[in-house]
């Protein structure tokens, strides 16, 4: 067994945590928080499924799969942030970096390279496909919010203004999604979901 | 909002059931069953980091890679079934086949033939990329088990002849990490996590 096989097995190992890193979202049974590992393979598969409806020129469908199973990777260290934590957010690229660094060492370096590189695409939201990958990682916690009476939304008295703004990368990629988007919002504040100033 | 689209959407609220479909391995702390979902998300990233270590021709990894997304949707109403239990294996198929009808169903044709005829290429284990992502799907487990002291073995009481059987795939698709899985399977006997008669 060689040195760098030894190394990528304890990088197979180390990834174990990410089911243990949780977010604010609950599955939809409601009787647990959702990890790290089950968001990125529903959002894997939420990119694979809605690709048809894509608004956008120059989406690479398979290096959007793979960003969504390693976007995650460096939360295993530096946790998970909430979207809208405006404190957390503050210093979260920093921890983010550190992470990426310890996590990612335990890769050959062409390897290492390709997952960080893959992680900061995603994070920069710049490219067709991390744009793709980026409307997906929001839509998903925003249908699961849904379909968990508003949970996250109610826990922390989020505005419909601060749900669009998030949301708003969906209107441009997946435009034939934003009615649906749309129509989510507006129920969700007719249920109390979300509150509005309008409301 | 289409039916086409509300159907795709219905399909992929009713995978966040695969979150909820335990397994028999734990995750490394030991705290818990792993689930379907966290399980399809490690193998995908197995594929992809050990992509390099395939010992035969014509693998695709990015259909690799969508197949570990999909290859155990099934389980959502199947169920999972134990590798070594022989009378849970008896009619796996027939469950399987209804819960994929029952599933795909929910999506449009061309996309549950895709879904299901990955599933079904996955279990048929007959062309390269099925091949590899049945031995990674083999190897994952056994990992886990060697990293939570042998917790599935000891449970059931699995054998090293069983366990050599099961991980044959291992050493055609994967010649370079066989090694590795020996070491790995003498060590289990030494720990007492597997029995050997030869021991």
């Amino acid at each position: 067994m060689t040195d760098k096989l030894k190394h990528q097995m304890q990088f197979l190992f180390e990834v174990d945590k990410m089911k243990s890193v949780l977010r604010q979202t609950v599955i939809t049974d409601k009787s647990r928080e959702e990890n790290d590992a089950e968001h990125s393979w529903h959002i894997a598969l939420m990119a694979m499924t809605l690709f048809e409806y894509i608004g956008i020129d120059g989406v690479d469908i398979n290096r959007v799969i793979r960003m969504a199973i390693v976007h995650d990777l460096v939360e295993i260290y530096a946790g998970d942030t909430f979207a809208y934590d405006i404190k957390g957010n503050e210093d979260k690229k920093e921890r983010e970096n550190e992470a990426a660094a310890k996590l990612f060492s335990l890769l050959p370096e062409e390897q290492a390279e390709e997952y960080r590189a893959l992680w900061e695409e995603f994070d920069d939201m710049d490219t067709p496909d991390a744009m793709y990958a980026s409307a997906i990682d929001r839509l998903q916690p925003f249908l699961m919010n849904y379909l968990t009476d508003g949970h996250t939304w109610v826990k922390h008295g989020v505005s419909a203004e601060l749900v669009f703004k998030r949301m708003a990368p969906v209107k441009i990629v997946l435009p034939e999604i934003w009615g649906f988007v749309e129509h989510v919002i507006f129920d969700s504040i007719e249920k109390g979901y979300i509150y509005s100033h309008r409301a």
